[in-house]
């Protein structure tokens, strides 16, 4: 069984690589389905699953009682239950059949699930310019605030990671990192396949 | 021109993979060349400039004049002298015909030469079996002692590099990272070749 979990920065063209790279190897993708999928399990509405599993339960409030301090944490309820369903959508998906997996931290939650694991990175400039071409239309920020916009995203998302895996995910944990720096996406996907490809014939 | 620079962890395998891409892709290797030729031009024995290359300049040590403590680099001249000389031969060799370089910090020091940074890497428990079996005969450490052996060549490497590099070296400065536990570095051979020749047409 081949699965693909693919990390990516935010603007490095990681969902396109993934995208294609499914296509071309003919096997199952899932993005969004995933979020759709643990709405369907949970009851509650996609939205509001994308704002607790997308966030670290470490946004504490402070909240005083008499003279205590005291932090509570409005999600953790739901994020701890939402996160126990996401693992079981992605080791039901994973287990299916062949498939790409982007993003929901898989390559942490799918467990004893073996996968191949792809990091996916590019250089400030291009992930600018990715962000300008993909904007939605009359979206017109300037690069400062394109750039404060795309590290606030990396930020959460790394606090959610370091959450989750209980510390700090490098390299390590990846079996091949990308970068797109300067490329088209469609012209990495062949030699990413073929690498996919080997590293699953050399078990 | 096809430069392709190769930095690597200890036990990684990643001088095999850089010689065996060298050949696949019929270009020039260079490895141990690099240190004969800074003897040769600087007219110092390969074993001292080795000693002096591969260890940052920040080794001082302290010395007492009068009451006055003083620290001093005994290293220092010929370090820079020798750098000077490295970047020099690696500018040099990169600009002779394609090649594969290994180590030596060539990433950051050709300088305005275009190159493909590939950056090889593996977990401990891989990068032990590889010590092992490439072990002299009759070489019997323990796997606590070769681990220390292992992170203590990092560790000075790493000073190297941040010495140069003013500042780490991470994944951004290197086009693809290649984890190689638990895998036969001849089977990573056809897809790095390719991707880095996909690379190469995608410019």
């Amino acid at each position: 069984m081949k699965v693909i979990t693919l990390r990516r920065e935010f603007g490095s063209g990681g969902r396109e690589l993934g995208k294609r790279i499914a296509e071309s190897m003919g096997i199952a993708y899932y993005d969004k389905e995933i979020l759709e999928e643990i709405a369907r399990s949970s009851g509650l509405a996609e939205e509001y699953v994308r704002s607790i599993v997308d966030h670290s339960p470490i946004s504490y409030y402070p909240i005083t009682f008499g003279h205590t301090f005291s932090f509570i944490n409005t999600y953790n309820e739901n994020y701890v239950r939402l996160l126990r369903i996401q693992e079981n959508v992605l080791k039901e998906l994973a287990s299916k059949s062949d498939c790409v997996i982007v993003g929901r931290c898989a390559e942490l939650m799918l467990g004893d699930i073996p996968s191949f694991n792809l990091f996916v990175y590019a250089d400030m400039e291009s992930k600018l310019h990715r962000c300008r071409v993909k904007a939605p239309e009359g979206e017109n920020l300037t690069d400062n605030e394109l750039i404060k916009n795309i590290k606030a995203i990396e930020k959460n998302r790394k606090r959610n990671y370091v959450s989750l895996a209980g510390g700090d995910v490098g390299m390590e944990n990846y079996h091949l990192c990308v970068n797109t720096s300067g490329k088209e996406i469609k012209s990495l996907v062949a030699p990413v396949v073929s690498y996919i490809n080997a590293w699953y014939s050399d078990k």
